[in-house]
């Protein structure tokens, strides 16, 4: 890796995290104490799985955006929420017995294990619908309907959910191989899947902080690049990691014959493409000046992460 | 009933619908021809819902109310098409085997008997999600913001996500009984089960035309009132229709043991308070004009519906 090219260690990410982590927990906790209305047993199922210990990668990424176009963390942590919102609202739904049937998520039992199926689908129901009175709420106008907009599109059937259902269909063809075709096909469904919640979630705090289009355009090229490089490790991270280091059930891609970076490339092309990406992530970033150190760390930090 | 204090026809309202539902649906198919990156298999999943013949009453409250308030039905097409879009994804998920588990609806097989659960599932979520991007890309600022906040919290877990589960919880604890505190925990469960959807299509309509805060409360108190004659009717359909004039299962209300205004009020009791709410919805237009004469009408509709 070339230091000059690169020259945000991943623990200065680290350091942004420590502060801005608790920020987004204390958030994520106001927005879910709602009031009358919300039976206790729905407010506790989407308080399991949205408050459970996580990384924060997304709503970090708004408030990263925001900061590097000028804009203030505060402004940006409604977006925030929002896509934190969404992201818990899909594991939700990705780890019920029909899709990924997963007992472990974040080292706690899934939703509908500590809870019921029907509490569980209807608490990601929940989360997803709470997510846009968030944004709608606590952004600002003019960025409020471009907001909404830009959040549904990235999570509806083209984006987020239409990844999810590809990627369920390739799981159960059994699709595997190498070759162009499948890394063509492996990149479309990770490019929605996890790929277009991470690009909106730079989208989201760029316009919160009134970016220009120059600003969006790097934006989503350091986004698509890190998305990839997100997907790219953590499927390294399935082959490598052992079971009490992730939280959750792994190996368990290689078990269903599932369509990875790895079983696609082999592990070592897997490695040189997420470094070249990383690469081309801070490329995109040429034109910010310090206020975007922390996204350039951020990159690095995706890289080396090992959990 | 008093033929003057009910002016309006149910044929009047007939008349409307046989106009405003070929556009509805035309507008429907419009939304969800969606391009690249929606899978095939997800895009028929939420057409075969969402296109599924249906009577569009909450589109059409959403043109009636921006007709009552001024405005044109034009301008209120994607806040119909979004507020339907809520409908259909809550009946593809209330119908799955972890909640209702029902085979048929209106008269077709269900999303997941259909397709699949995992589809099922996927296909609520994509239908929830597009209708906030069809709301967001549709309608016009200055109501852009309030209309997504509005869909948002009358969706959400306060509102009918939170009525479906307390819902769920009374059908399993078999909750049944007489008297005051069984009808105002009835009254409150459908308030926000199938209450909360019904204003808000009223509100949207209303926002869209541009409303002041009377209009806007007078169309809450006739949708307060239009939601629970709404509910009455559905549970005395469930006592007295055969399945083929409701195209789903009936009287299994009665065999599940569920908390219905029939089985807490009795039958004639339910249909005196159907008329009283009926009187009191007419009675909250009293400040429009002739521009809600339809809403009128459909008051009238819903109290003497037989299906």
């Amino acid at each position: 890796m070339n230091d000059q090219a690169v020259p945000q260690k991943a623990s200065s990410f680290a350091a942004f995290a420590r502060s801005a982590g608790p920020q987004i927990d204390a958030a994520l906790d106001a927005c879910t104490r709602l009031g009358d209305g919300c039976p206790t047993k729905l407010r506790e199922a989407m308080r399991h799985s949205l408050l459970a210990p996580g990384k924060r990668i997304r709503p970090m990424l708004v408030l990263l955006a925001a900061k590097s176009c000028g804009g203030t963390c505060d402004a940006a942590i409604p977006a925030a929420c929002a896509v934190e919102m969404i992201h818990a609202y899909s594991l939700i739904h990705d780890d019920l017995p029909a899709l990924d049937n997963d007992d472990l998520r974040r080292g706690r039992p899934t939703c509908h294990k500590a809870f019921d199926e029907a509490t569980a689908i209807l608490a990601g129901d929940a989360l997803l619908t709470l997510a846009f009175e968030t944004l709608a709420q606590g952004v600002q106008p003019p960025a409020t309907a471009s907001c909404c907009a830009a959040l549904a599109e990235a999570a509806g059937p083209c984006g987020m959910v239409g990844g999810q259902v590809d990627d369920l269909e390739s799981e159960r063809k059994g699709e595997g191989g190498r070759g162009k075709a499948a890394i063509g096909h492996l990149e479309s469904i990770h490019r929605r899947k996890t790929g277009a919640m991470i690009r909106v979630s730079l989208r989201l705090g760029a316009l919160v902080a009134g970016a220009d289009a120059e600003q969006l355009a790097a934006l989503d090229t350091y986004g698509t690049c890190l998305g990839l490089t997100f997907q790219i490790t953590d499927d390294l991270l399935d082959v490598r990691s052992t079971e009490v280091a992730m939280g959750k059930r792994v190996g368990k891609d290689a078990a269903h014959g599932k369509l990875t970076f790895p079983s696609v490339l082999g592990v070592d092309e897997s490695v040189r493409r997420a470094r070249e990406l990383t690469t081309a992530a801070h490329d995109a970033l040429a034109s910010f000046g310090p206020e975007a150190n922390e996204l350039r760390a951020l990159a690095q930090y995706v890289l080396e992460r090992n959990h």
